[in-house]
């Protein structure tokens, strides 16, 4: 039999039998296992894991939600779907899922008070300050590029990263809350239980998995259904070498160990189709403290690429996909101050010439770009890249300097954004985009609202909304 | 069952039964039937449409071949299967197939003579002017960026595009020939046989096809193989949304009817593994006659992008991918001439600035552009990106012109490059790497030689070279 894939007749027995099996417990496992035995569904959940989390307890715990939540209410914001619906399809690369992200877009406040009652805990107050992740306990911040050209163009901005009430990263916080739910409902747990293989009725339908536990083989019946919730693959580097080989190149690779696309494989063996296996989140976080925004990120031949105010996610995709990773961060005397993230200093020099020729670059190039950026920038504006006018002032106060943003000295935070090719309730389709019977997914397991460009929190965000959903209709079959 | 499969209890009787099923009569399809029959195996091959040929008789014809052979050397070049496999190497995208790329160049000499044994003629002239495809019938022309930077410092470069005999368009010649082949042999052709599953054992191995044709289904026993060389899926367009959405803009899509990934979704239903479905090949015929690649090509932000004497594919790649498609092409009285490719003049101005305010570029972006560029080449030279001198001129004549390259106006002739995973003898993977007993593929239905960028003539060549070991691996079963 293909590798990952089982025949019925292989199976003697089976050791056990639930209604759905949840394989990983990460956040779209534990919203899937949640929905699931809510729904009336006797739930069993595998985790390879000694315990739950996965990734997304390493990740900052930002949901990107909104369309007018009680949190964003709270803190003074007024968002509708509508403008979340336009900001994001506008925002999450080529030709996202229209289905998923209205769906998503319109339940997004009923979604925020689901983790309420999960015991998520979020503080109503705003955060002003660095994009992402705040190293406050506050609930609400901006984690994406919604006031930067050319979105705060097309959608009414609001800050939409929704972040449970913890120090620094929230990302255990909230798995601990999502387990904890799980546990206090009926599902069950098997720790230390790595699905091996789906098995598949010649039929094709999916009736139940194998797990290997302290190297013994399992075999548990799903009587409804399997849910993949396994998360990407950044950890499995010849599925990188296939489908994105640029991350290749990126310092940090955001997954747990678990993120090695065991589940996207067990799918592709029972004959499902993956999409935009291609995308992946970058995050080059460049210009944290917000001030490094005035600076000018350049390339080897010394041009800007992209406005410097976009999102840290964004500037990484960028400097990634566009520039092959070569970039600096030019400041002036006037706006340097030290960047958040340990950043070095790649060249120093007294005039733009000077600091040219220190980086190596051509002759004449990052002179004509900051003559200019500065003779707009006199004026207060950026008609070449429309970043906004506060973060707009000529760069001409000696010394000059260049933060290293390349590849080879800086952070570039990866993980993969394809996958299975799902559904709006989580089936997994096959290449003809017909549902392989009993068989789910969700999260980064799957193709979800991101499909080539990234806002902080649409992970845990579709993984737990659109895990919901796979788990209800599972638990319905 | 899962679409575009079938269980071998679901077929009442086979219809007929041979050694080896070919699905498809393109160029890879060819090869495959020639050299699986001539060692032996009774090979039946299908074509859904009424006569041999697929996209590669739609094509130039021109194939990518080197390392020496007898054309090349009975045109004075000089070449070697390392420096060829250097150059494929660094400009076949990221992360190539070292070991098909390795076996691809040492036989590539052989592989010459073999298509000559076919009868496909080659005049032992060399064609010095537009690249790609000659206007003659000479035989010999660049087809990639050798001479180039950076792939001049990178290899050796030779001319290796092998085009046979024929004024304008060879790909006609080629698959006349190479069908004349198939047909003076002892495989069977069944024209009008549409294939729509794959008849798969319970264990994972594929046995025999079902094919359409005039209504009624056929099931054919493979005993050694099938070999899947259906082509790529640019006329698919849910595949293109879902792997490579940018492709959507492109006006020409290079491809026949065929081309809509139906043996890419037969592999997948079996549990194959695909790779590299985001890469495509993307033309740009701007720089065309050559006199023209003395121009400037800018983006939207009035800056350069490429070095414009790059080869037109790799024009419309940076063009495409990195510019989303917004381009033009900028050049003075001195160099202007008609492009060969019918290009619409988007601006006329005296001055670098009218021109710049003509084409609605921010103000000053192309101006300082411009200068900085004839700064340098008043030297002779182009040190921000590296243009050959012989194509470095300042601009300085008056009026100045912009011939429109966007997509909205322009050619960009895109066709894709990802497909099925198979190893060096075509035979099929699935997501851990191990064949799938039975299957095979070669051509664009699978990933061959480029896996993002690339050099004219590459698909007819890896489609022939692992067509043919695709042929003999699956007859030696």
């Amino acid at each position: 039999m293909t590798s990952g894939l089982r025949e019925p007749r292989e199976i003697g027995r089976w050791d056990e039998a639930v209604d759905v099996v949840v394989v990983g417990l990460g956040a779209a496992g534990a919203a899937a296992a949640l929905d699931a035995s809510r729904h009336g569904a006797e739930t069993l959940v595998l985790e390879r894991a000694s315990g739950g989390g996965g990734t997304s307890s390493m990740s900052g715990g930002v949901l990107y939600l909104g369309g007018g939540t009680a949190l964003q209410r709270a803190c003074g914001f007024e968002d509708s779907p509508e403008e979340m619906y336009k900001y994001l399809m506008a925002s999450c690369g080529d030709g996202p899922d229209e289905a998923k992200m209205r769906l998503y877009c319109d339940g997004s406040v009923q979604h925020y008070e689901w983790l309420l009652e999960q015991g998520v805990p979020f503080k109503p107050v705003y955060y002003h300050g660095v994009s992402g992740e705040p190293p406050t306990d506050d609930g609400l911040v901006w984690s994406g590029s919604e006031r930067a050209h050319p979105f705060c163009d097309i959608a009414v901005p609001a800050p939409r990263g929704h972040v449970p009430q913890m120090n620094d990263q929230a990302g255990p916080l909230l798995m601990q809350k999502l387990v904890a739910a799980v546990e206090a409902g009926s599902a069950r747990i098997a720790a230390n239980h790595r699905c091996t293989a789906l098995v598949q009725e010649p039929d094709g339908s999916i009736i139940g998995v194998v797990a290997e536990t302290f190297g013994e083989e399992r075999a548990i019946r799903a009587r409804r259904g399997v849910i993949l919730t396994t998360g990407g693959f950044i950890n499995n580097r010849e599925m990188i070498d296939a489908h994105l080989p640029l991350l290749n190149r990126c310092m940090v690779r955001i997954g747990a160990e678990g993120d090695d696309g065991s589940g996207i494989r067990l799918g592709i063996a029972a004959g499902a189709a993956t999409i935009h296996m291609s995308a992946g989140s970058i995050s080059l976080p460049a210009t944290q403290p917000w001030g490094l925004k005035r600076g000018l990120l350049v390339n080897a031949q010394g041009q800007r690429f992209i406005n410097e105010d976009a999102y840290y996610g964004r500037l990484g995709e960028w400097a990634l996909y566009h520039q092959a990773g070569r970039a600096w961060l030019v400041v002036d005397d006037a706006i340097f101050e030290q960047p958040e993230y340990p950043r070095e200093v790649a060249a120093v020099g007294d005039t733009p010439a000077e600091l040219e020729r220190e980086l190596g670059l051509p002759e004449g190039s990052l002179e004509s770009t900051m003559a200019l950026y500065n003779r707009h920038a006199e004026k207060g504006h950026d008609p070449v890249f429309d970043k906004l006018p506060e973060y707009v002032q000529p760069l001409s106060k000696p010394p000059f300097g260049a933060f290293d943003c390349t590849t080879e000295s800086s952070i570039y935070a990866a993980f993969t954004l394809g996958g299975l090719h799902c559904d709006v309730d989580g089936r997994v389709l096959d290449p003809e985009g017909r549902p392989i019977p009993g068989l789910f997914g969700a999260g980064r397991a799957t193709s979800g609202l991101s499909v080539g460009s990234y806002s902080s929190g649409l992970s845990l965000g579709d993984g737990t909304f659109f895990g919901r959903r796979a788990g209800r209709c599972a638990a319905s079959i």
